[in-house]
């Protein structure tokens, strides 16, 4: 079966976004095992919306089209679907019950007295589609089904969409296809993407069926096995000695084979199996290695505090750094590193501590320590190690970077200290 | 002038990558007042790839082709677009002793013995084509201009497209388009969406030249309005009345007027102008907020420490919450967020603190204090402000619409007791 994205939004046409849903919606269609030839991305406007669903449906199966959905004007993929494939657009009483209590909830916080009048444009339906309920916005998602075509409209907002297609849609297109699709996941850190080629040469090489492919991820590698068959037993069975061999030698590598598994919720997992509690200390990231700690559910049961001390101050008050230190070595140092971990355990009783500190830029730097310069440190059992970075990139790539350098160790020390002796 | 993106690359449909070339090259033609209605991607397949160029040619006048220029057998863009405009390929001596030169330098570098003999394919230029010398690979872009009709050719890498992009192909698009397109941007928190709509619902409907779009972002709204004109101080003209309508309907919702603004960044410089000082005091955004606030440059300057307090205890430690008001109302209550917001001044003597405690779910909720519940507390100038929300979806965007909902409060209370007073 082929595939076939469109995305609508002039805001993407203008570059005010990137397409990042066509990115995580064709990687579940290779995943699912449908071929996917072409992407297009059209604005708000009726003729142009008319012509490219027309063209796809020309060519390929299955068509997923996203945004346009919202209660504005400018939103018309409804419509306009609705006008190519010759169906009407009818109210639905389920939906516009879901709106209303979504919009009742939602205006009581923002203190709204009604609900805007063109929030019910969202309950109308074309006649004959399959509604799937949106849990995180007021458009549904819709199937349409006609003459071996299937048409998905999806909500364009990513966090509207993603949940929408993984319960609701991905299921729908398992049973469109004939073939079975397997894949198991092997997510890795602590081992850049070029290394993972060249370590997996051989086997990126001979690929047929399973095949193997990476996917570079900020401080992550992730490759995917994926195995065809008439049934599932036999896929699973097609992709056992690969997925064996992977892991025979990406063994130390790898942090999780769950498809939805989290480098942070990997190291959650391995301090709650211990019963050990973690704090981070945060200069340059600012919270955002305590943020994504913070994502995973539960998390409260390891991590006791988050201290964010971006000024010298506050990294002597809560993390007792020396004024010594801060003085000779200065705050982005191996050895301020190294105390803000030791701090950090002590000042809140916590077993681990990690921290980092760093010039995210684009000020700060000098010769001897540029922008991008980070050191990382993390106490463990009582035993600390630092570890020096030169990133490359802006100050949110600089960042987002060092938060995953810092779990990476974060991991490494956990596993020597607690696994390993 | 109409322009069209194709970029091609077999790695975009498999979801291996993000097109951001698409977002880079849509921004810079709507800045020099291109029209983009399509955005498209195709793989490396001849038939696919000429049938988009084809129909690309019918309806728009300029075409921007990236990736498909390297040196394997799959790269096959520049022999596509030879085909279909029915130009040979030639070899250019220039860009041969180009490559050259690079080769010998990288083979050098990476202990090649010698150049592979698959990158004198890159030295075979179409007939008449305009060469642009590429500094940082050895694929060249091409400009064919062809009855009226412009094909550009990019390498996919954005680290060569850009420069090329910008040093060479932006001047070339000057010299084609006769329009000039200014912008300006209105960036709103505060209200929502769909009221956003309806309160320039006449504005919409009567847009024309200049035109209003509407994009939602988390916790936001921003309005484009854009003018077409022949010289720049017309298209400025042509702005200002719909611009001054928009700050007039809109104004205490405005943050910024800035295409780069952000809302934190706009609070940063109410708190800076002031020379007041922020704490930030999270429980369940875990430092999601502070990682936003510190993602300004410039942000040491205001924000004294981020304390992510997800435990009782953490709270009774760093921000003085009394183990009455945990016991009597809970950790997510109004009393607590109050207490929060006061303790977080009191303990690092910062002159506004805003405070976060809420219930991200998936677990933790009850019938009284359903997952989504979360309460907001800012303290300013000693005077305390807390709000109670009921957001929706998942942990993630629980987590986001809190931060928003954060910032836009901690913007107001910093305007009424600093600003207003």
């Amino acid at each position: 079966m082929i595939v076939e994205l469109i995305s609508v939004g002039t805001e993407l046409l203008l570059g005010n976004i990137v397409n990042t849903n066509a990115a995580y919606l064709s990687e579940m269609c290779a995943r699912r095992g449908l071929s996917l030839y072409y992407q297009t991305v059209v604005g708000d406007n009726w003729e142009r919306m008319a012509e490219t669903i027309r063209t796809a449906l020309g060519r390929s199966d299955i068509l997923l089209i996203t945004g346009g959905l919202g209660p504005t004007e400018d939103d018309i993929t409804k419509e306009v679907v609705a006008q190519v494939m010759g169906r009407r657009l009818l109210e639905d009483k389920h939906t516009r019950e879901r709106i209303q209590a979504y919009m009742e909830a939602y205006a009581a916080s923002a203190g709204l007295k009604e609900i805007p009048e063109n929030n019910w444009k969202q309950a109308q339906i074309p006649e004959g589609a399959r509604v799937l309920d949106n849990e995180n916005g007021t458009a549904p998602g819709l199937i349409l089904d006609d003459g071996g075509k299937h048409v998905i409209l999806l909500p364009g907002p990513p966090e509207e969409m993603r949940p929408l297609f993984e319960e609701q849609v991905y299921p729908y297109l398992g049973e469109l296809s004939q073939e079975v699709i397997v894949s198991k996941m092997v997510k890795l850190c602590g081992i850049g993407e070029s290394s993972v080629a060249e370590m997996a040469a051989d086997l990126i090489a001979a690929q047929s069926n399973p095949t193997i492919a990476t996917y570079a991820k900020v401080g992550e590698v992730h490759l995917r096995i994926t195995a065809k068959a008439e049934t599932e037993q036999e896929a699973r069975k097609l992709l056992k000695p690969l997925v064996r061999e992977v892991k025979l030698r990406f063994g130390p590598y790898i942090y999780s084979t769950e498809e939805k598994g989290t480098l942070e919720g990997s190291i959650l997992d391995l301090l709650n199996d211990k019963g050990l509690t973690l704090v981070t200390a945060e200069s340059c990231t600012g919270g955002m290695l305590a943020s994504r700690i913070i994502n995973v559910p539960g998390a409260s049961e390891v991590l006791k505090a988050g201290l964010v001390t971006y000024s010298n101050r506050m990294k002597r008050k809560y993390l007792g750094v020396k004024k010594s230190t801060l003085k000779t070595d200065g705050a982005v140092s191996e050895k301020t590193a190294r105390e803000m971990a030791r701090g950090g355990c002590e000042q809140t009783e916590a077993d681990v501590c990690v921290a980092i500190t760093g010039i995210a830029g684009p000020d700060g730097g000098t010769e001897e320590k540029p922008v991008g310069l980070v050191y990382i440190g993390c106490c463990a059992a009582g035993k600390i190690k630092v570890k020096r970075f030169q990133f490359t990139g802006g100050r949110a790539k600089v960042r987002s970077q060092s938060v995953s350098a810092a779990l990476t160790l974060l991991r490494e020390c956990v596993l020597e200290q607690y696994y390993h002796s």
